[in-house]
């Protein structure tokens, strides 16, 4: 193997490769990136067998080849590189890298040992805007399950009808459900593991168009250059709708952002033994937010507009502030039976983003 | 104790403060800020016995008095209020906070138990320039030692004369010294703990005039409403004169930046069990920097102004790149006896900062 290429767009492909690999891998072969020149192109590659990368650059190639690298090693060497072509070549196992003054020679590994890419066995596709599928992972990743005994919760389900998609993360306490409507072909199931949608939106440019290639076992996405595969989940997802109440005993609208810096304040206070616990008082238009532990007591009254009885329930803190934090909305609307049933969060207007959380249930209430 | 205290005043107090507070400590008293309420102050101090940190703000006092709050809870609990005046009461060691519509009531501890500021006992004073004082710590305090079995290296050396103060850090494998001009009225060896420095550099104000007062066992700096008191290390610190060389057999003239470059790259490939090591063969006009490992090669060349012999010489990359990175000078100037004897490097123009670094002895040099 034999090519030049200049500085930066060498270290521009490998930092966006390098994101498949895993620090957790124990494969040495995975801790490596493929290089191979060819047909005038660079392509490097990375996977750590979930998520598989592939980015390539135009190059001149003298002699055509591959080889495996250290991919942190080779990271580190090519930033603080001079800005200037950067000769490779390869013979067996060792390159050599030539950058003006700069000389290395690095050990690398057999690139017949590296993995291949996926392949989709599939054709079927959904077509969405990078800015909508940005929002639906934003408003649902961070409710997936970290419990690896019911592996699909791990993941985030796509639900694709001829009207719409819906984005479903659940994990046992709640969930969080957002809408993409527009007409696709294709109906199917899609759970696509946690780590593969949070290194996924940090490739999504909002402004372009993005097509989700859907094979058997994975799907792939193409950025530019890059193609981006990652696995899917198999079995089957929690049936979401069930739970999805419509009506309800009594509602409430609240302004969004001095119901979340009450909740943030409040949750100081839960201490570590109450796992985040705040019991919300609700009569006449306040919401009353409590909590009392080892270090202190906190008392926070916020105003809401209410239809229906009143309530005192109890929730974790924090399970409250992350479904209510990623809404984009000013003011959200609040649907709740008894301090039994799950609570409801919607935005006030607009169905596309639902969250239900389970209320903590207290003796004392 | 009552008073009234704007959010953003108390907050700035409460950060500032709070850099005294060591997570470390196993004593649940030093993990408390001790607040004071008097003569129309709000009093903050905190400490973990080597520094102690005392700031004031003018407020509303209704009824003076004083207590102890957990320093970490109090500051999260006072950023996160809304933008209002906050009014604090105390009764015994109960405080209560309120703030808009937010309520809280904290457990305090006993503000008698509080450590007093240190008492001085002394007062020489010395005046510098928040600028040279930020360039003397920056150069030296890399270079203090970690080992707690010789206390005095772990801290800076203040040499202070009539006609300059010497900063010297060492740490038996390198020495830097950053000297400041200027009269004093003081003789007296100073050394000041590192993370002391590091905390001082913090808070200094380039801009301005800055007044040591010295004691017998700490020295006060004031920044406007707020003291800044630091323990010093008692003992002899080494006879750093006797270290320095003024004549060399051979004299580099080098380029800094590229010359670090260099070095970053080949400190890449030294691998793990070769502690960073770099060969440099300074022949002609020329540093060949070279490293050898089980990870690859490295061979990098960088241009130079050599006076006197040719050498090789192997260092630590790391401990040479240190010395390096704190110079502000485009060019450096590095002198050599052999390859047992240290380097010593300056500025190309001036004597106010000069490093001295050991080579690492090699069987094939």
């Amino acid at each position: 193997m034999k090519f030049q290429i200049d500085k930066s767009a060498l270290a521009s492909i490998v930092s966006i490769v390098s994101r498949a690999i895993s620090s957790k891998t124990n494969m040495q072969i995975l801790e490596g990136l493929y290089m191979e020149a060819k047909d005038g192109k660079l392509t490097l590659r990375a996977t750590d067998t979930e998520i598989s990368m592939e980015s390539q650059h135009s190059c001149f190639v003298e002699e055509e080849g591959s080889i495996v690298l250290n991919a942190s090693l080779f990271g580190d060497i090519v930033r603080k590189l001079p800005s200037a072509m950067v000769h490779i070549e390869s013979e067996g196992q060792k390159l050599s890298l030539t950058c003006e003054q700069s000389h290395f020679e690095i050990m690398g590994q057999n690139p017949d040992e590296y993995p291949q890419l996926p392949e989709l066995g599939g054709s079927e596709k959904i077509v969405v805007t990078g800015e909508s599928l940005l929002k639906a992972f934003k408003e649902t990743q961070f409710a997936t399950s970290n419990d690896d005994m019911r592996i699909v919760l791990t993941g985030v389900l796509l639900d694709v009808t001829k009207e719409n998609i819906t984005f479903v993360a659940l994990d046992g306490y709640r969930m969080a459900m957002s809408k993409i409507q527009g007409e696709q072909d294709v109906i199917r199931d899609l759970i696509l593991p946690a780590r593969s949608v949070s290194e996924i939106s940090k490739l999504i440019d909002e402004n372009k168009t993005l097509v989700l290639e859907i094979g058997n076992n994975h799907i792939l996405i193409q950025f530019d250059e890059t193609k981006f595969f990652t696995k899917l989940l198999n079995g089957e997802f929690f049936q979401y709708n069930s739970l999805i109440r419509k009506d309800h005993d009594m509602e409430l609208l609240v302004e969004r952002k001095p119901f979340m810096a009450a909740l943030e304040r409040a949750s100081l206070m839960t201490g570590k033994e109450r796992n985040g616990l705040v019991k919300l008082d609700i009569h006449d238009d306040v919401i009353e937010i409590l909590s009392n532990s080892e270090v202190g007591k906190v008392h926070e009254t916020v105003k809401a507009e209410k239809t229906g009885k009143d309530l005192a329930i109890a929730f974790n803190a924090r399970y409250l502030l992350e479904g209510i934090r990623v809404i984009e909305e000013d003011t959200i609307k609040m649907g709740f039976t008894d301090a039994v049933n799950p609570c409801i969060i919607t935005p006030a207007d607009g169905e596309e983003y639902l969250y239900l959380v389970l209320p903590v249930r207290l003796a004392n209430l």
